[in-house]
């Protein structure tokens, strides 16, 4: 195994790596969906709660499901885009503790805890919807995160068989056009919003 | 540019990476402490609100006010580590978005809407943190979340000054020692959780 990466690839997953508002007309197919996800659910999050709930939103019907369930502005992007990921959690996600953590009783931690529950899948949704888009740039596609939508419409319209999941935010996927990405924005210095004590 | 990550690298940063619960005696630079914001801070954040609030607690003094913070099992884990991140954020980062995001007038979409930005600044700075600990392991670091510790007493012991940031996790950081990660956990298959529509 490598010791660290390469400049080179520092720049695909993180300095290079750019959001895109375009696509080349290419899909995303099962087999990198399934790779994504093979990366993403390696990456730690607290006792191995796996929290997060991922929609591939890649039919013609279902993104125009989700389009309709999206701010304005971000209609033409799910809709234009090869797939479009909605990244949930499930409150209720101790359910599954006992056999995503075994060797002891985490379930029980979070019993009778629905708010603590709530953020803790927020939390680590969050991370996984991270290690989502550096292993969809790590895979060589392109990333566009959202979130500009209808959070319960969205909810209601792709968990309504899930009742204690949420829809918390989209990512596009797919091979950007880089003629549709914007100025990089400003990065902060070092010392603007980090102390080391 | 590399347009993918080879399997070595893969293994680097998702599949072979593990928690750690003991280092090696060998300390994280400022180097390097700076050459893993210099990656975090480039990965994408809603609006480029940059809302993470990053402190690298290293000295031993800073390391007992930390662990004195933290849930028993975690107290050592703290002390023995070369540096341990709270990754905190600010409910008031919406301050900072004319010069973050400088093409339009973003902090007015977030003004007077405190639960709004808190959610916001809670899931894009847990996105940073994903990037922080991939930051971490690509330079050849291992890292070790944890989340059992008093948010309100870490708040109020290293955000004093700050009335509007908020301690959220922790993240330890040094060179790990494999005599000292578990087993790992399951991890599902992709049908478990995900679906394609």
């Amino acid at each position: 195994m490598t010791d660290t990466l390469s400049d080179s690839a520092l720049d695909l997953i993180f300095r290079e790596a750019r959001t895109y508002n375009g696509w080349h007309d290419k899909g995303v197919s099962d087999e990198e969906i399934h790779q994504i996800y093979e990366l993403l659910k390696m990456g730690p999050t607290s006792a191995n709660q796996q929290p997060g709930r991922f929609v591939w939103v890649r039919s013609d019907e279902a993104k125009q499901k989700l389009a309709d369930c999206a701010d304005e502005g971000n209609k033409d992007k799910i809709l234009g885009a090869p797939v479009t990921v909605i990244i949930g959690y499930d409150i209720d996600f101790h359910e599954q503790l006992p056999w995503l953590f075994p060797h002891t009783d985490a379930k029980s931690w979070f019993e009778g805890d629905e708010e603590g529950r709530k953020e803790s899948a927020f939390r680590n949704s969050a991370l996984q919807g991270a290690y989502l888009m550096i292993a969809a740039r790590a895979l060589g596609l392109d990333c566009a995160p959202m979130s500009g939508f209808d959070q319960d419409k969205t909810t209601q319209a792709f968990f309504s068989d899930q009742p204690k999941y949420r829809a918390d935010w989209l990512c596009s996927i797919g091979h950007g056009d880089r003629t549709t990405i914007f100025e990089r924005s400003p990065r902060p210095e070092f010392d603007t919003f980090n102390k080391v004590v």
